[in-house]
């Protein structure tokens, strides 16, 4: 998981705030939780998943600390923007401003299942597939083709962070709101703990060396590429 | 100058037109315009600068055939726009429809310079220059990546149609709005007349090898990029 750090309220005005929260108990769960949209709405919801969300029919809350499974706990996360909504909606509609919120969860609790989600506004969530196996969070467009073409269910992790870089860099030079430093996770199946997590600043001497590799080597290959025979010297 | 040939009102309807027009009269000038947005407004001004624009003091009506330069085209496409905005922005606002519009001009007139402009919905035009050597017309942000790392004001127009065609991939490849065949025109300064125009079909053999070749080269060169030395084998 690649999270940048900017948020705005207008290109006069831009902040730096962590986007990726994690939930661990080593050797028993590892759960990471990545935000976008309006901050103060999504930081409302993770304030909620740490007070704990009354939930279902005990109506005990419940927080991504003691949910049992992945699968509760994407129900959980949606539940919280379900409450943060009702709670928000008349204000924010008073002002014109649109509800505007997401979500992705991945990790695992022992003796289940590793598992990725992404859940929208109105709370409710897909999962990522073999078919599919990666999911973005906000700003997606201008990082999504290296995923599209690069990106498969077997990946290598380390080729996995190369390519999250590569990915976020493209978005990096095309949109002011999103913004340097980055948060990487990175987690193992199985491991039921953090294996990687790193803040990743301007002056990274690994990010400097996927910038500078990345703009060479696709200047290379586009100038590999023979030219089409219908083109005349 | 690459355009594809989608249109759709829905996914459930799509057909295919050309984007693409000439305004070419060999050895005193070659101009040719794309556009994009709603398909019945782009036919409207297209129309409307064939037959003709009133516009200046003149009262006489000018065409891309008779302006005198290139910044008068841009004009004149502009003037249509708006034209055609006066005509039909009642009874779209009445819909709630809204007037979108995108258009792409760039060309060159005897004794003066080649010059590409791309006019917005409102009639407003901007130029590229030697910092933003490319301009991208409606769904931009999936092919804008590779042009921003590639693209230079001396790039070789053989690199500038493999790039074009590597940008156009990466977005058929996201956007279903985006659809084959595609047409690309090829001018080269001062030679006042096309250099190369050509239809590029599903099965274009050149298109085709483009395509393997991209995913390749990208392949092989996030592989080649070392692994980062805080990350663990």
């Amino acid at each position: 998981m690649l999270s940048d750090t900017r948020t705005n309220a207008g290109v006069d005005n831009i902040a730096t705030f962590c986007k990726m929260h994690v939930f661990e108990n080593p050797q028993e769960r590892m759960i990471a939780l990545m935000t976008s949209g309006n901050l103060a709405i999504s930081q409302a919801v993770v304030s909620l998943l740490n007070d704990g969300v009354e939930f279902g029919e005990s109506g005990k809350p419940e927080t991504l600390y003691s949910v049992p499974s992945m699968f509760r706990a994407a129900q959980l996360v949606s539940e919280a923007v379900r409450q943060t909504y009702n709670v928000h909606k008349e204000a924010m509609q008073s002002q014109g401003v649109s509800f505007e919120v997401g979500m992705m969860l991945g990790g695992q609790i022992k003796g289940r299942e590793m598992r990725l989600y992404q859940v929208y506004s109105a709370g409710n969530f897909i999962e990522a597939t073999e078919d599919t196996p990666f999911l973005q969070l906000g700003e997606h467009k201008y990082g999504k083709p290296i995923l599209d073409r690069a990106v498969t269910y077997d990946v290598h992790p380390h080729d996995a962070i190369k390519l999250a870089l590569v990915s976020m860099d493209s978005t990096l030079r095309s949109n002011l709101s999103v913004g340097m430093p980055l948060d990487l996770l990175v987690y193992g199946r199985d491991a039921l703990c953090v294996a990687i997590r790193r803040r990743i600043h301007e002056d990274d001497p690994y990010f400097r060396q996927v910038r500078d590799y990345w703009s060479t080597a696709l200047r290379e290959a586009y100038q590999r590429l023979p030219r089409p025979d219908w083109a005349r010297e």
